[in-house]
Formats: C-alpha cells, structure tokens, sequence
C-alpha cells in the first residue's frame, strides 16, 4: 500500500457516487460525480465500477464510504456500534481487495430504538475532527434520511433518522398530493408558516392530506404547495430532532440547498445553528481515517 | 323521473366503483362491482360508463356519490360546507342529467384547518339515519384516506383526514421499506405493540425508518415488517382521532378488512368501538337521499 502517496476516496451512495483524488500533501486534486451509485450496478460487477474510477482518477488505493459498504453493495461493512469515533471506524474498516477499503456505517439500539446510518457518519465525525462542531453537540445531517446525532467527547453517541427527505419525494411523485407538489420549494413565508406550525402541533398524516384541501377551498395557492408541504414534513422533522434533551449546539451538516431549509425550520423553532458544508466534512473525515491506515 | 318505481344507487371512486338498484320497495336486488372508477375514464366519456350501468342494472334513475362528483369527475358537485346532514345534501345535488343526479362531499374550514370528504358522507349519515352510531359520537371512516367525523344532533360537524392508507401504499410500493412490507398485515401482537406505542410517542417519519434498522440489527423479522408498520401508521392515525375532545362512542364504517386494524389500535387506547359494514351504511344513506328527491 502506498496511501502516503495519495489516495482516492469515494462516497458511494444509493444513486449517485463522487470520487476525490487526495494528494500526499491531503489536498483534493481532482474530483467526479456521477450516477453510478450502487443500486445502478445490477449485475454485480463492481470491479468494473472500480476501474472506472481509476481510470479517471489514477491508480491510487481507494478508501470507500456509504451504500457501497452495505448488504446491497460490494462487500458489506457490519455497522460499529455506538459510541462510535474517527477510531472505531478505522478499526473496523473492511477490506474488498489488496488496496480497498470500505469504511463500516454505524448503528444504535437503545432506549426502545434502533437506528442505523452509513455514509453520514465520515461527515459528521470528520466535521470534529477538523474542530467546526461542538463535540458534546446536535447535528442534523439533511437528505433522503435526515439523521440527528448527539455527540459526547467527538464519538456517535447516539442517533436518530426521520425520513423525511423520502416522504417528501414519495408525496411528490406518486400520492394523491402530486400535482399540489411540484412548484419550488424555499425558506419562504409559506414554508416558514408550515415548519413553525408542526413544530408546535403533532398529527404529520393529517396535515399532509390537509394540502389537498387548502388548494381545492382555495386556502393556498397550488404553487405554494411544495413549500407548504416540505414546511411540515421537515418543521415535524425539527419537533423530533429538538426533543433529544441537552444539546445547546446545533450544527448542520449537508447539501446547502438542505441545511438552508433546515436551518430556517430551526430558526422557527427559536435555536441558533450554524451550516457546514457535507462534502468538506466527507474529506476532513476521510483523510483521518486514511491517516490511521497509514500509521 | 320514476325514483319511487325503484332507482340505481352508485358509490363511484376514484379506482373502483360499485352499482347497486334499489326497487319500489327499498331492497337492493341487484349489483355489481368493477374496476371503472374515475381515473379509468381518461377520454372523459361517462356517458358510455353511465350507459354500461343500465345495460346491467336496468333503465332507471342514477345517483351518483363519490369522486365523480369531484373535479375529475363527470361533473363537479361542489362541497357542502359543514355542519352537514341528510337534508343538506339532499338540498345540493348537482344534475349531470334528466335522471342522473350527483351527490356533493362535505368541506370543513375551522380551528385552522380545512379539509374535504367525498363518498364518505353518505355512509356516515346513512348510518345516523338508520339509527347505528350516536347522533352526538365520533366515528372513524378508515380507507386510503381516513376519516375522523364529530357528529353533532345527527349532522357531519366537523371532521379530519389522516392519510394512513395511501402512506402505508407508497412505502409499500415505492420507498426503502418496501421490501419489508410485502408480509401479511393482521391484529397480531406485533401489530397492537407498534399501534399502543405509536399511540403513546409522536415520530412518525422516525418510526417508520426505525423499521428498515429493526430488521436489519434482527430485532423485528422481516415478514413483521407490515404489520409492524401498519400498527404504527394506524397508532398515529388512532392518536390524532382520539384527541378529539369529547365523544364517548366511537364507530367504525368501512370495509371489514380495515375496520378491524382500527378496532384492534382503539382497543389499545383503551376505548370501546363499535364496527359497521360501510356498504350497508352506503346503502341506507343513499335511499335516505333518494327519498328526498321523490317528496
């Protein structure tokens, strides 16, 4: 192995994939998304993917994160249990070949629950690692599974996924509520309305039907709709997260087309909160477990 | 216009329909059912749909309930705002024709909310007329749409839709859980456990990812997964419900297969129900309607 020399780190998701080639120095060289993600890999063949990636970004050892690690990916990566740190990730790393590595999700069962996550977990710790979060904190990753962890002393010791993100694209491509869904969705007065009122009231089902019926009596606009929606389904979403005791710091990590609408559901809730970029936090992350591969 | 030589009464949905003639003396001694609900008529001509319900039941007046009476029906009977009775759906028939007359749903706009019902009213008031559920109680109508209605001296006063079946659908059908959802889904221990707790906490979106982490740490078989999410979304649904003031008796129209999960979650909130077969309801609602076309 020569991860001294560089590496190529990837997160592999569902639907999509992007790859970074990391220099010796830990820079980001290079960089590609794409929408390989694991699920388009019907026939199994993930050494082609592989060498796909080399190809484009050089022959460099791969260190891997996300869907690719699980029972629906290449070689499945067990989840590290909570607490779970930069350290319990790198111990537990699975190995798909001579030069890769795929990194573990985490899971937590507790308090009546059971949880598991895969991908989030190298942004959220690599986000401590690089000193931008509160390591005794709340952090609200956004995305098709929106995930709130508590962290005590920088590790995973607990969390939480509201599916939110795939509620809202269910409701918008198949249900009843499709036609009402599919103007644009914006941190606007609607979709503040909308968040403010479910953090404060508790019926999720009810309200989403009750869309339909404010667009046919003329209460919201049609256009309105997906802001309306998405104000409910993710103010619900900060009703949950925000009922975990504790936790005066509140960090965002993710896409910021999500952390903004996050962000302004939270702001409604009366709570500071800062926004940090996903991607950055996935390299800060990667590169510290790619250092205790080398060590 | 002959109604009281006998007339055809039909429920007509938005994916299914059923057709029932009534004769002189108020029997239903003919019907059937089929699959032309609403969406199924996509060049618009109901005539031919109309004229395929004589060609089996016999050249009678019609009178129509459900959602084709809707904006993508054959033609809109606008809502009857609440409080809603026999009389004032009688009052608002819309004619599509000579002998072909449409029944309008029932609005309700208050305490914030609004909402729509259409087909649901005729059962929920034929059951008042024939003297089956308290004039002052609460029933649930559960179906891809449920319904919670407060009746007050006999009338619709006012009512909530929870969207319980067509969110178990679309994960079913189309999310990350389907593959967990495809077992049976019956009253069974793990189905009352999920509704008891769904009706104590107050995560939905949480819950319902919780199932895909349960199957995958082994702590809920996969062929659970149905029953365990239905007990959750019928929990929540029953929570919602429930948090009606008021209304000691509870009644239970729909179909049989549906009614019973409800029954079962309301026995865990420890609350008495009594259940009614909402065909039977249909068809008393709907001669109480047609009498008052013949006076």
């Amino acid at each position: 192995m020569r991860w001294t020399e560089g590496f190529i780190a990837a997160d592999w998701g569902t639907t999509n994939r992007r790859a970074y080639r990391i220099d010796a120095t830990g820079k980001c060289v290079d960089e590609f998304e794409d929408d390989h993600g694991v699920l388009s890999i019907t026939d199994g063949n993930f050494d082609a993917a592989i060498g796909e990636i080399r190809r484009r970004l050089g022959d460099l050892p791969l260190l891997l994160a996300g869907m690719i690690g699980s029972n629906r990916g290449w070689k499945e990566a067990p989840y590290v249990p909570c607490p779970a740190g930069i350290d319990e990730l790198a111990a537990a790393l699975v190995w798909a070949g001579q030069r890769e590595a795929i990194v573990p999700g985490v899971s937590y069962v507790g308090q009546g629950r059971a949880d598991v996550m895969r991908g989030e977990e190298v942004q959220l710790l690599g986000a401590v690692a690089a000193g931008l979060v509160d390591p005794m904190g709340l952090v609200c990753h956004p995305g098709t599974h929106n995930k709130w962890a508590t962290l005590r002393h920088g590790k995973i010791a607990e969390f939480r996924t509201v599916m939110t993100g795939e509620l809202f694209s269910l409701l918008k491509n198949h249900s009843i509520l499709s036609d009402a869904l599919q103007g644009p969705v914006d941190p606007n007065d609607v979709f503040k309305q909308a968040a403010c009122y479910a953090i404060d009231n508790e019926a999720l089902p009810a309200e989403l039907f009750a869309v339909r019926a404010r667009v046919l009596l003329g209460q919201t606009k049609k256009e309105d709709g997906a802001a309306y929606v998405s104000g409910i389904l993710i103010g619900t979403d900060v009703r949950i997260g925000l009922s975990t005791p504790a936790a005066a710091k509140i960090t965002l990590i993710g896409r910021p087309e999500l952390t903004r609408l996050y962000a302004a559901a939270i702001a409604e809730a009366k709570r500071d909160v800062v926004e940090l970029d996903g991607e950055q936090c996935f390299l800060a992350g990667i590169q510290e477990i790619a250092k205790r591969i080398a060590a």
